[in-house]
């Protein structure tokens, strides 16, 4: 199976899944439309959905970025590659547990840490699927340097790092971990995304 | 990342939420369900497909036409892109909310502005994304010219305009801003897309 | 635009329409699930999904068929795909309608009635589609011959009438209304797909 | 009509499908969300989600490993796989079947036999398209050699027989259903899958 195949099928499971997110958005409580479009659980459910967009936008980004390098495919990257696509498709679930529960007492820590999990266990299938692709460099069009291999590294570090501490951050508040998914997204935008430089020829 | 990867990604974005749109077509209420597809509820909700479908469908076809120009895809040009495709897939939900109260007293102002001011947030990001890509020239096939300019700045000036004031008629009216939607959709169609004489080879 | 991006677009709408009316199968009335399962209204779903499946099938069989013999796109073309695909998009709806009000003695022959309108204003804009297409040979690869136009006329012809007699139809009986579709698509599937003598070079 | 659009369409179905999937993932009973989440009625949904997504996943990947080897697509071959694509959209229905009744004393048992009753349905069709598509060697890039076609009909054998199998196991245990579903697609995965070597030019 050549790579492009394998991009394009996940492109669509990372197409569908960011589309799937907006209907969770809903009116929350209040005694006009107005009101429950301001209400905190609908604005819970705004914050949620950007979040989780921008996550799943990032993964799609870095998901090519790896797969440029990718020659072949083997029967391990392809199922690593599944894992991987099983909870990028499955992250709609914790973000309308979140968007309900951001604003409970008791139920937001429950929530966030499933969203955290959810995210830490995406982060690890992705840190799988590149170690598997890159080690003794046989499915790569050409080996890694040493440079770029501490670059992915710290890549895939931070977001797993980060992924774990959140699930601790889940059980002191609910909203905080929500902004520190949305900064870590954003670290990744400003950091980890190929520059025009980079790419021109 | 080449651009051709970007415009599937967008596809399968608007594909679905285009579809998506249908999930909230419904009867109303009525003691028969002849009277059911025909009462006022289910009406507004045919009309609010029409016009979300035929915004989308323009949308897509205004990307397309952005994007051919582009060469390069920098890191900022992502970003604005995946916001651009954040107001795409969250038209369904403003879509739905005004399906639901076209016919309400009180409910139907604040479904018309919340619509307007999603394709408005929509239309800026698509104003955005084209000013990065342009500016400079850096990332295009070849630097646009003058008159191409002034194409485009009124093209994108058209719809931003329109919607701001629709966020304002939508305290009037709710039909009205549907219908005004309805009516910046048609003059898109008509004088915005390519004819075919500027196809031809 | 290339035809290409129409068709790429065109099917992903297609994929999703087609996908999505199985969010819509569910289990009847019964003591057990064995039973619900095998319920008047849970079977009457079973049969809209096959029939509504192969229709939107057949449909992007042929509307390949189409674009294969057109070179270029322009304005009117781009938007007459938009209503035919706003038709398909919109097919789910009334395959529900269908499933929950065949065993109806009232609501059933509403529900006939909005699936083969749908149906029939699908066909028409797929004529439509076709016909511009073809007027003159303007956006043709090749003007295409008497024969061929023949071959088409009565492929349009044949569902179009179809699809309005069955207008009628549902008035008098739903379940006879949906046998009716299934017979067209098959009538399609057996007599209007490119045989493999074709396809060979 | 190319094999190419073939395979996009249909990776656009299975795409959407193995997405679709999540939307039936829910909290099940419980005083708080974390109890909701760690109920048996929750973790049947997370078990049926990843054995669903497996399946699919891999029928995805043996669809292309199929069409790898078909130069020419015929009418009976279109519908054949408009067949099997029929079993694959509808996945998600008996998945959320069994996610709600895998903890249910009598519904068990009927939500088993549904699940591998598609299955096998979506088996025997597969198996079909290929049959097809081999018999006489019309279809194919190059006639395929005794060994290959060996290797094939036990490829499809093993499953069907195991899905048939399961049938019967349904009506002594759900969850052992739901276990022997996770092996065979674990099977297919372990020795169906095309290895690295094989891939090598």
């Amino acid at each position: 199976m050549e790579t492009s195949r394998v991009e394009a099928f996940s492109d669509g499971v990372f197409a569908v899944a960011i589309t799937l997110l907006a209907l969770d958005l809903r009116p929350g409580q209040g005694s006009t439309l107005g009101r429950q479009l301001l209400d905190q659980n609908a604005v819970a459910g705004y914050a949620a959905y950007v979040v989780s967009f921008l996550v799943i936008g990032i993964i799609w980004v870095n998901h090519h970025s790896v797969f440029r390098q990718i020659a072949r495919v083997d029967r391990a990257l392809l199922f690593l590659n599944l894992l991987l696509l099983l909870f990028v498709a499955a992250i709609p679930f914790p973000t309308r547990l979140l968007a309900e529960h951001l604003g409970d007492r008791v139920g937001s820590n429950a929530a966030a840490f499933a969203y955290s999990a959810v995210m830490f266990l995406m982060g690890v299938s992705f840190g799988l699927l590149w170690w598997w692709a890159v080690r003794g460099g046989r499915l790569l069009e050409r080996p890694i340097g040493r440079a770029e291999e501490r670059v992915a590294i710290r890549r895939f570090g931070v977001g797993n790092v980060a992924y774990l501490a959140l699930m601790g951050v889940a059980w002191v508040s609910a909203p905080l971990t929500l902004a520190g998914h949305f900064v870590v997204a954003v670290y990744y935008v400003l950091d980890q995304l190929p520059s025009a430089r980079e790419q021109a020829p």
